[in-house]
């Protein structure tokens, strides 16, 4: 992997991250490693898995969204910040807005978990739903922004809201580095890329070596088929998936130079391997995973990140399922 | 409260305590204390939850055990470790007991959930198990321990059981003084009373004013009792309960004395607040908690801890619930 040192045109500085840091510390959750013996010995190599779903509002999106909310001028807090997202950003964006004073307009598709919208409403933002098949967010979240005033605050193609996820890459070096460990790969979920992106910055320093992956569900794999071809792509049209935080049809325009740029590699899995991963979640961890969440943890389990007995780490992205959904998979991982 | 040290003839010292913090060092998970703003709100004061389902074994049991295990000398590491346990002291047993290399015996009783039952032959130990209702569980393992040799390490009568269980008491100290918070009040669930007397001991030198509060089912309330009565009492007989993991019919004769000397007081809680707990670890803080685990976050949720707007901790306690009765939980849950 190469070292980026904010010096190739890209959205984010090393500056940028350690600042972001500086932001969230005592406000974000400086979310634990943990790690489960028998799924090692099962594995045959050590893996440690961050913990993202005990970070506030359940997502690390709540980073981002703070790192750049912080950073808005007094006339740009009083007139509000707003955001699209099919829930995680929506919850990030909320909370960070309550958090700092700000209000908040979140435009979300219809059909998103009933558990994220509630979230959302629940710290106090204003909630415009919209059908994801007839309607485009981006218009509607532009339109609004012009009428109030508000500023737009992006998924992921943002510079501030990248350099808030890549906190967890500076957690995960002072972390593993504790315990002794430097990972031959890091596996993280993977929708517009802002997490990803972050994240492969932030490590590149520390850990050159260090092989980062993003993993998607099959039916959106526009990560991997962009990597693959060196190029941005769109997923094939029509795919449908579990993962209703990685529907991002392409990756952005920000975090794919990053990934291109730091040799990030693309992993596809199943909804099978991503509802056993849920599974397993709650076996070895007793941590509860969304399906997006758990898609680079199903990586990690289908063996695809393939670096013999060496150390991984897998970032458990949020645990904002509904509990229906999440008693039917459960049900099925008992039934296996 | 009153503030002891260990000058009262009780089974554990604070220097007892301090050493276990010292052995369980970079072995035991040091757990996180959890919050939710939305919850707070709700509630109308801090509730910090402290996350032992995150503990290796999923449970706090792997903290007493491994302190216990770890004093035995050369002879009774090789003549091994006997335990009875309906499941998480168990796990903990046969988990301290791989880590330190000492062979273990497990008697568990059948009806035990098989999560509990699986997670102890995993780790390598050799599982006898007996009719909860016909057969004697302190009687089979002390034949066990006469023919083999084996030390027997009981799940709360045990000094350095207590001790083990204790540093969580301590780590209460440091995060929560890391956040500027000092508690009104400390609840944590209670079968034997290993870990509530080791909890109340370790925070009565450093928060004398903070009141603990042992939690448990309405149908085992034997502490409650005992604590009322001013003397160690059976619950009454007949009762069931969906907390496996506290179905001890009386308080121990070494945590009974600590938990009478710091003033320690008894709440019950019913199993329809229990269930409801678990609901909320699952969409509040994202963690699996078994109906055991969640009674203090029970006896907290209906009010019962009652210090207006003071903070309190809160000790889940274990997370080692089967998928479908967790599943089961969870729609009920979302049907409310």
């Amino acid at each position: 992997m190469r070292s980026l040192r904010g010096s190739d045109g890209l959205a984010v500085t090393r500056a940028d991250i350690e600042a972001a840091g500086r932001r969230l510390a005592g406000v974000a959750v400086d979310t634990p490693l943990l790690e489960s013996p028998l799924l090692n010995t099962q594995l045959g190599f050590r893996l440690l898995v961050k913990a993202e779903p005990l970070q506030l509002t359940g997502s690390f999106k709540f980073r981002g969204a703070y790192n750049a909310i912080a950073q808005f001028d007094d006339d740009a807090r009083q007139a509000g910040v707003i955001a699209y997202s099919s829930g995680n950003h929506a919850q990030g964006v909320a909370a960070a807005a309550s958090l700092l004073g700000v209000p908040a307009t979140i435009v979300m598709p219809a059909d998103a978990p009933r558990i994220k919208i509630d979230g959302t409403r629940a710290w106090g933002a204003e909630v415009v739903l919209y059908d994801r098949a007839g309607e485009d967010r981006e218009a509607i979240g532009s339109r609004i922004a012009r009428d109030t005033g508000a500023t737009l605050v992006r998924p992921y193609d943002e510079p501030q809201v990248i350099a808030g996820q890549a906190t967890i890459g500076l957690e995960i070096v002072r972390q593993a580095g504790n315990l002794g460990v430097r990972p031959a790969a890091v596996v993280a979920p993977c929708g517009g890329g802002g997490l990803t992106s972050g994240i492969a910055f932030a490590l590149s320093d520390a850990w050159p070596d260090t092989q980062v992956f993003t993993a998607e569900p099959e039916g959106f794999d526009d990560t991997a088929r962009s990597l693959a071809a060196g190029h941005r792509v769109e997923a094939q049209p029509g795919g449908t998936s579990i993962c209703d935080a990685l529907l991002a049809p392409m990756p952005g325009e920000l975090t794919y130079p990053i990934l291109k740029g730091l040799g990030v590699r693309g992993l596809t899995v199943s909804e099978d391997s991503i509802r056993h991963a849920m599974g397993q979640t709650f076996r070895h961890f007793k941590l509860v995973v969304e399906p997006g969440g758990a898609a680079a943890l199903a990586a990690v389990l289908d063996g695809r990140s393939g670096w013999g007995d060496a150390p991984v780490v897998c970032i458990c992205s949020g645990g904002n399922v509904d509990p229906l959904l999440y008693a039917d998979i459960l049900r099925s991982y008992a039934a296996k």
